[in-house]
């Protein structure tokens, strides 16, 4: 088991028991870093995929798959920082703008490699946001 | 809190840590129901917020909104079923066929109304899909 | 001319002239099978696209388009499965589920091969969904 | 039954048996007018649940299927022309531009009305490409 | 004519001649912020169509048109964000972030409303975008 | 700097100052070929970036990106094409047809080749339907 997957997993002990979604103000106001961490374990296991396979056209498919769950990733992601995110969470995590960034552009650099190690970076870029999601939602 | 809330929550107790994932034998292969579940409770979002308001043009997206959301629910239920379960699963659970109509048409139905028992409805068809989900995981 | 073509071909002389559509009780509230046969064909044409080159960009947007056409593939069965077919329907055709099931599975393997076969098996399988669904119209 | 349905059942008598697609020398290469029908007859559908319906709710709906439907009325008819016909068939068929230009035009118009006419000019339109599409390909 | 519109043509004609689009070290390698202005542009003519109008169809037809468009925007500048724009860009631009995270607020927000003012702020937020951006075009 | 370029550039400065877009009578009545050309230049980029590359995985992603770019060209182009234009412009530019017809079959040319000439020909209809654009903006 990866040391992110145990980091995971304690994150999910130690916090209280919690719903799978929140409510915002907007219609819909349904927000869950999950859908971005799901697309996320989705480009790594291609990443596997493609090192554990020397069928071309199975590769082709690969690079393929995880190009279009990379871009899932960013827009989970980019929806969570312009739609979820509030000016009085910004005060209290002043890191926010620059951790969307660089998850974004982590999700991004998924696409141009089969480097499972930058997928775990994105991985954790996610779980830091994720974070910080649900202490605002018990604030 | 709803009932539903509260067995989910449990449900979430009684199991033993898991991942957000889980791996098949096909590129990309990973699937969680938490997909489905997300855009269900969107969908019961927007009924709420239509039923709460008074303003047209709120309602008009609302309405809209849901439709893409029911859509989606759709779409990441019809994907578990057709990509994730396999014939032994069917075995074990002869009534994944019947469970996965009904959930499908329910997400269906909650394009038709605003009435928030058929959003709770088709959540209570995916908490039991969740639920085989996660047993056939961990056999 | 194959024997699937021939059989479909069949199946046109020996149906009564029928209207390339048909209307149920929802908004919009039309269906046909052809729109899964359609893309189908496509599959199945890029398989034989594929294997008859040796340019590898070309089968390389062959493996792309067919990708994408077998996914459509799916979402049109899907669609005539949940939104289609009715309980009554089930009574009398107690194998819809299962065939439907090995329908999207079959759309889903033409994914993983240039194997005309394949795409030959999912061509029978819509051509069956095909003859019930427009058995039920005639009823 | 309309005029419109009498004519395409006509048709159908009158031309010889016939597969529901057709090869061409590009990858996937399957073309058939029955797609854009198929959406077209959904456009006319939502149309007459339209008119017949005084539920504010299921009215928006209607409108907002209806504008997705035309819209891949157009995406389907522009595909034929631009990506089917070549220039010896607008040899033989000089009206093809003006012909799919109207048609485009009278799908983009059943956006904008639920007058059913205009549905129905654009099923015509699209019948008549049909007719044309089906003699190209017997050449 | 408005007074952004003149501004937006001023800085046309004070900027040196340009090409309408920028390469980047990237696949594909193209941005311009034209993309989402273009949107915007859509977004504000849906909000003026809407309130000129008392037609109830074209009104809702606005709302669910500009709901995509003000999505599209987003999608644009979000792309933008985390594609073009380097560390090195921000060091010079420090506002960056912050600029982004209004615009696509206020994309938002345009969803919500058809007071033409909220459209103008969103194209005021991304001509600033634009002097920005042309700007490290020309660095 | 290419031929093409420059004629782009001398265009800027001959055509009178101008708005990025244009009105019509639709709702959202917001019409630019600068969408298409954008997409295009993403196309040639693609090439260029496919031609100067031997890594294998790179190049397949380049494939992949042309093929969604040179979609969205053909795309815009028909938009302008069936919603833009208008009969009174059809009498002033008899050419219109033909035109859009060989700029979206180039497009769908850039598909299947890396030959930059083939995307500088889709570059050039796309100026020849500006220039034609932007005098009927004019008129």
């Amino acid at each position: 088991m990866s040391a992110l997957s145990r980091v995971l997993i304690l994150a999910d002990r130690v916090r209280p028991p919690r719903m799978a979604h929140a409510h915002c103000d907007l219609p819909c106001g349904v927000y869950d870093p999950a859908q971005a961490r799901i697309e996320a374990e989705s480009v790594k296991g291609c990443m596997e995929k493609f090192n554990g396979s020397d069928d071309n056209v199975f590769k082709t498919r690969a690079v393929y798959i995880k190009e279009q769950r990379a871009e899932l990733v960013k827009h989970h992601l980019w929806v969570l920082w312009t739609d979820y995110f509030k000016p009085n969470h910004l005060e209290k995590y002043p890191q926010l703008h620059e951790l969307f960034w660089k998850a974004t552009k982590a999700a991004g650099e998924t696409k141009k490699t089969n480097d499972v190690k930058v997928a775990e970076e994105l991985l954790n870029h996610i779980a830091e946001i994720d974070k910080i999601f649900w202490e605002t939602k018990q604030a």
